[in-house]
């Protein structure tokens, strides 16, 4: 049991969401359809554009504070940026080159939690397709002018307690195969994190299939980029096999129920991958709904529709476990989940009458933000009676910065 | 559009919870399984029979209270109660005979929001079964017995503001073919809603086809049970032609997702349902979570994921009907949604930087309990600042019901 009974709380340890994409949250409540109006991850992606299209370091900024003081709201202490917005949205790249990413690394530490900032790659539009407009800003000129950035922030932020850098790539359809490789040798090198979106849509599949024979995953584990550093985001649509190739290589999974609910990208055998030895985390990933204990019984939950049985990924100490440790892992932050600590109100209506043997199922299947009461990183109180400490402020300047964005 | 921007608050209808089993909320955090101890809707049950067997007056109104204002809580207003606990343990009638169902009512009423009391009859174990131990307090020693009390019921609150009585079949599996005919008879002439359990589990299908040489839903509709004071609960698993069955008979459809999805029920074809013209609403069901907005929002979201699409189901706007004004219908409460209000903190997290043009998209598909803040019921205020106005002593009394039960 991780959880622990103290008066009239329940402690748990740090919450981990090891992937986001902050600047999303000024998506929220903005892209769903009305009906007959059909959508799909691809009209999703267009309004993502648009948005991406008006961010400057400030408003980069600002949105990330809001986004990470709503997260440490709901209980999440570490969080895993998966950042590709990087260039001036001419595709020119800013006096100094990391710019985006030294605004979200300084929102988080404003708000008090614990960041990995996973630079991402992204090269090309497609398979044999130029840049879609408002891709720009994502790319860089060259491989070596993203390993610079790297190098940059390896070297700024490595004195800076609670922030590491990692890489990623943003996916096969975005980065080739050689570049993938060489992301992967650095990353090998100085045992960095690195993260990368496997096989969410089926379109990836097909278009990883036309370019190189084989499914992402299967690629990946032919050219040695799996292995315990590597973490497979969402990994929704596996091919016969890939499954154990993930298992074998020690490879982790994150899986961002919340947001694939919302994009409608299917079902991710949770289970399997869990039988074969891999290690799941959770992301609040598109800021679709930013709740941790949600994302974590989801995978569980969703599971149960598909098999049409009870306990079919994990118990709930597993899945906290998943939340907590395993996500700190998954972003490079080993350990760490047990030098923060989430109170929750054992006296918060959703936790009332449960079994103090069972905590972790009360807290798992049954919290929600709601019963979020303090909030410790690294010895340091952020959130107070349910509330960030600078809430109001962070708040209104996010709102005045989603105006001046309209 | 049916939400309102005021000030900093956000007023939508009253919310409807078309089905409840009260009591089961001394279960929560109770009947999770650990690891490798594969768990199913049947042994499920069995923890259920264990606590409904030491239920008195008492202990069902406290257990009742606090179910009731946590949902208060999350902004429901009124509550169809599933009642199928009638009886003292042995099976012998209570004195008074309708004293269990008087307990749930007057928790309704004691908490402010309102009830319909759907007495349930359960007359065997299943087809050619005898009655399971813990099943004898559900059944009555005749139909007559069960029309008796509904009489009584209905006489007795005739004129009491805010409740309603209906009736309701447990299943097929617990209720004869002639005696589910008559209870449709009685409710038809009386205009009364007739709620049932129906395709919840697939193996209700195959004891249904066993006995009767068909599924439960073309049975009702064979014998004329369907129409539009009639709401089939679940409708998991349909066979061929049976949604579009409910479709013509102008029947409803309630739909538990956070139970079935704890239940590891399956996925329910919402979209079907709905295109075929069928009302749906949403319910707590088994409180193995209390909040209608992620009730509803699962409808769409669950859909998404097996259909690999968005607005598949329905859009926000329809959803937060199905959540109030079809909840309230589905309980015999036309059009009293828009008598009851619920005001939502624009200001809470998952509320903040919505478009106000688009407001039912962010109380549907962002909004959770803790962004409740007033709620009333029939002008009266019983939600303040999120919390019930009796929360503090109605949470006592259920923590020492439960001590006493342990």
């Amino acid at each position: 049991m991780l959880s622990k009974r103290v008066g009239d709380a329940i402690v748990i340890p740090g919450l981990a969401s090891a992937h986001s994409h902050a600047f999303q949250r000024a998506m929220r409540g903005h892209c769903q359809r009305q009906q007959a109006e059909l959508g799909s991850f691809w009209s999703w992606r267009g309004r993502m554009y648009e948005i991406a299209s008006k961010l400057n370091p400030d408003s980069m900024y600002k949105i990330a504070k809001f986004a990470y003081a709503e997260l440490a709201m709901s209980g999440v202490c570490a969080v895993g940026e998966f950042h590709y917005v990087h260039h001036q949205a001419s595709g020119q790249a800013y006096d100094k080159r990391t710019e985006l990413a030294d605004a979200v690394i300084a929102a988080a530490r404003d708000v008090g939690i614990r960041i990995t900032l996973l630079r991402v790659v992204y090269e090309r539009g497609g398979y044999a397709k130029d840049l879609s407009p408002g891709q720009e800003r994502f790319c860089d000129s060259t491989l070596a002018d993203a390993m610079l950035d790297i190098d940059t922030l390896r070297t700024n932020y490595a004195d800076t307690k609670g922030v590491t850098i990692g890489l990623a790539v943003h996916s096969m359809r975005a980065v080739t195969r050689s570049s993938i490789s060489e992301l992967s040798s650095y990353a090998k090198k100085y045992s960095l994190p690195m993260h990368m979106h496997l096989s969410e849509q089926r379109r990836e599949l097909e278009e990883c299939l036309a370019e190189h024979g084989t499914t992402p995953v299967a690629l990946m584990h032919q050219d040695g980029v799996l292995d315990k550093n590597f973490i497979a985001v969402h990994a929704t649509h596996l091919a016969e096999g890939e499954i154990e190739m993930l298992g074998n290589s020690g490879a982790g999974v994150c899986i961002c129920r919340s947001t694939e609910r919302d994009l409608g990208d299917g079902h991710c055998e949770a289970d399997k991958l869990v039988a074969a030895g891999v290690p799941l985390s959770t992301g609040v990933d598109s800021y679709a709904a930013s709740d941790p204990f949600d994302e974590a019984r989801a995978i569980e939950l969703d599971q149960r529709s598909c098999r049409e049985a009870r306990t079919v990924v994990a118990d709930a100490t597993q899945l906290l476990r998943v939340a907590s440790e395993n996500g700190y892992a998954a972003i490079g932050m080993h350990g760490l989940s047990l030098e923060d600590h989430v109170t929750l109100d054992a006296q918060d209506p959703s936790l009332v009458g449960l079994a103090n043997d069972r905590l972790d199922d009360a807290v798992v299947f049954c919290a929600s933000s709601r019963a979020v009461r303090e909030v410790d990183v690294a010895g340091t109180r952020i959130v107070n009676s349910g509330v960030h400490r600078e809430y109001s402020t962070i708040r209104q300047e996010f709102e005045t910065t989603l105006a001046t964005m309209a």
